[in-house]
């Protein structure tokens, strides 16, 4: 019986590092379509969403299928109750890439940002990947130097959204009221990817050593 | 133990409803300070969402402990379970009531969004205020007659978010950037808002009925 539970366990652990890959594939594909305004590439990561959605609930009956057979208490319970949790963010990730993907589906065969904010939008990209290539390997490995990369992360995304709204605050920005609408969605999409990303890494943390942490960390 | 266990649901229960009710509170006030450009309310609302969090924390602690001391299994399991995802929904309803009430002090003592507007945001308001009024009935009473009126609306705020993203692409249009990317934000805040509401409604219907309603329903 304790094999059997051990093993699902495990299961369980494997699950929520396959979505998160697959987000990570999402989010890379979506940014780089979304860069080169790329519509096969957008639709691609349109279509592959359902999957993540898919693996998720199936994720989630076998995290209920074990809580019902196993009766699991004290750390193996809140595994399976952070699992529960961290599913629902990387689901809403994979949302995210979506979104970021229909944006440019939208627009083709135009650029969703204007030059402008090009550089900005690579570099919030980059931020975001990192995040789920980190937040993966979180996953896998539990090793919690990796949460402060993500919360460092996360920052520095806070800080270029911030920009971002500055510069469509400022005299100079021209651009249509159609551009700035996408702008501020897509700067939004990129910002809630990261806090998603950070909430995974807060899950994991709270699991490794029992403590939570404030929420001003978040913030730093 | 049984009685002990019937009342720790009932307990739970209970938590969902007063949540929901404090969430209707947050955006009924929200959203009428948005309207008039009322500084104090907005205010009193950004503070009154830690007590939704707290209550949030408080409650899924209470389910995790019912889960470890419990074991329940079917319909029971499925209810706690359901419980967490109910709570997370109600605590994010709580976070978009408060986001319109910080873009309602950012612009103080200005409209976030100009008079062409009112009339539609109003109505937003409206249905966002029926939503969250419906949801905790739901809560308490579990008629399911109460989910089409609640689908209902959030078809009603597609629309009209919708129309809200065609007059900013409207030649008409002579508004700041400043004032699109506020009329942007807040018709997502106002529309995340509704499909909260209907992801709870949806999981009532769920444990009432054992059937998961299929997606397209959602967008009906």
């Amino acid at each position: 019986m304790r094999k059997v539970f051990q093993a699902e366990l495990h299961q369980i652990g494997e699950g929520l590092i396959e979505i998160s890959s697959l987000v990570n594939d999402a989010i890379s594909k979506s940014t780089q379509a979304f860069a080169t305004a790329n519509l096969q590439a957008a639709q691609e990561v349109i279509a592959a969403d359902a999957r993540i959605d898919f693996l998720q609930n199936d994720l989630d009956e076998r995290a209920i299928d074990v809580l019902a057979l196993q009766g699991p208490v004290a750390s193996d319970l809140r595994m399976i109750v952070g699992s529960l949790r961290m599913s629902a963010s990387l689901e809403r990730m994979g949302d995210l890439a979506r979104h970021i993907s229909q944006l440019t589906r939208l627009r083709f065969p135009q650029q969703v940002i204007p030059a402008s904010l090009t550089a900005t939008f690579a570099e919030l990209a980059q931020l975001d990947i990192l995040i789920s290539e980190k937040v993966t390997e979180l996953l896998d490995s539990r090793d919690l130097e990796l949460v402060s990369d993500i919360m460092a992360a996360k920052a520095q995304i806070s800080k270029l959204h911030r920009t971002v709204f500055q510069a469509m605050a400022a005299p100079e920005w021209q651009e249509t009221a159609a551009t700035t609408v996408d702008v501020t969605l897509a700067s939004r999409y990129f910002e809630r990817f990261g806090d998603h990303g950070v909430s995974v890494a807060r899950k994991v943390s709270y699991l490794v050593t029992g403590e939570w942490q404030p929420e001003d960390f978040l913030t730093a």
